[in-house]
């Protein structure tokens, strides 16, 4: 069988070939690097840092790889080391997509016209080229639909920010319109909207949503208004959100949402300083598989 | 007279002294360099395109400096070329410092927490570094209060969109609140919180808004909601926004406005394929100096 082009029918191919509905973000601070990685960079300069996170994020790729279908990858972490960081940047997405990973670029870009051209080219490269990129990519849809029909290009996807799993969130989110909706939900409309021109076979849309775990009393109503979405959910875990929260949004075969989880992955060896950092991050992974895929109702 | 520390006495300070409230976006594209430059760029790859756009840039540069005080660069439009294209854009900027211009980054970042911290150092640099970065950054409102304090650190400021240029933005931002305000005016009133907190000795905030020129009807409303909020405002010209739209916005003494002219002045050679491009383009940076002067009342 062929790997699907649309990219909701290859994530969730992905997703079910692991059987585990989860992505692992790497988000690499140097601050808190693995010492023996910390140490390759010395002196420390944006160049040298840039090196060793490159070896970090390749390290967590091979460690979890094996477990998980998908990678979420944050450019911030990149883009703060400038030029050397982007290159970083490049080479580890193109590390996930050869060990057969699916990509998210966690960017939140969000712009119009020309611009938002601008950005679909450097997140995915040019047209014609055959570079390995990212799959998908985070953006922030208070522009608009111009502001993310650009990256709707053939075999990439976008998730749109609907809810964020940040308190600050709220202000704007949570607000009431004259409809009886948050402005949560009525973003979640445009999305869903504009996502029915771009589905797969599946069932699912090219334009999928973010929406934070913590927010678990609003997950119900977005499922509602966003049946086709697949839902990009962060903040289990660390930011307090929990499976049982999560689990009314899978549809009745388990698919439809992908977990997110960083910190307690990539930084798993923390808890185990006696060990060789990539197993105990590899073990972690492994464990996120197997209770991500019992949510799902899998395993 | 030392020049300010605070981002919008800096701002303004500078805007008076030229007597021309008005950005120049310099946002590069390699397909509409002119045809001396484009032709610098053979074989066309990521780095001899960013080397043909810085050098676009820097003449755009000293081109525009005499006459205005302040530049708008465009982000995407560097990124687009990876590594190299970010090498230029950060030289680009440290240029335009050295030329003594304000330089604000268009990048509409927009995430939380540790990820916009990381994002304020790509922009802003290190905490204890010297290096020319920009003065501000366009940021996305949508994540709240926690996506845009990470950047406003000493001497720096934020631009946030409230309103944007484009057409799709009527489909969130025109929407109504139970409240009777827009989703637009809903932000601004964030945005006027939050830079109640860090306004300069001229009355006005570190953070700013952008309120598009296109939105004429919403302007008024806006700039009774943010009375303390520089407005960058963008869609004159080209984009159908006419200056009489924006006069209002302008407080007694012809402050508070700074206004963004992109393609007109930096395709301007475009019209006078005769001339050297450099020549053109001051010429048509000092006639919107005065055009945007004379708006202001100061010619």
């Amino acid at each position: 069988m062929t790997t699907p082009n649309h990219p909701a029918d290859r994530l969730l191919h992905a997703v079910r070939a692991k059987a585990a509905p989860v992505c692992v973000g790497i988000d690499p601070v140097w601050e808190t690097l693995p010492p023996t990685l910390q140490a390759t960079a010395s002196p420390a300069t944006a160049s040298s840092i840039s090196v060793a996170i490159t070896s970090f994020g390749l390290g967590i790729l091979e460690a979890v790889a094996a477990h998980v279908p998908c990678v979420k990858v944050q450019s911030a972490c990149y883009e703060r080391y400038g030029a050397p960081g982007v290159f970083a940047l490049q080479r580890t997405i193109a590390s996930a997509k050869q060990l057969g990973l699916e990509v998210i670029l966690d960017a939140k870009r969000g712009d119009v016209g020309h611009t938002a051209a601008h950005y679909a080219t450097a997140v995915f490269g040019e047209l014609d080229a055959q570079l390995d990129t990212a799959d998908w990519i985070t953006l922030n849809g208070y522009l608009g639909a111009d502001a993310i029909e650009p990256f709707l290009r053939p075999g990439r996807g976008a998730f749109v920010l609907v809810r964020t799993s940040n308190p600050g969130g709220d202000a704007v989110q949570s607000a009431c319109m004259q409809s009886g909706l948050t402005v949560a939900e009525h973003v979640a409309g445009m999305v869903a909207d504009l996502g029915d021109s771009v589905l797969g076979e599946c069932g699912y849309s090219a334009v999928g949503a973010v929406v934070g775990a913590t927010k678990a009393k609003d997950m119900a109503a977005l499922r509602a208004r966003m049946p086709r979405q697949i839902f990009l959910v962060p903040g289990i875990g660390a930011q307090g959100g929990t499976p049982d929260d999560v689990k009314p949004c899978f549809d009745d075969e388990g698919a439809g949402v992908l977990l997110t989880a960083s910190r307690s992955i990539i930084n798993a060896w923390q808890q185990h300083p006696d060990r060789d950092w990539p197993g105990v991050v590899s073990d972690a992974a492994a464990r996120l598989a197997d209770e991500t895929g019992q949510l799902a109702g899998w395993r």
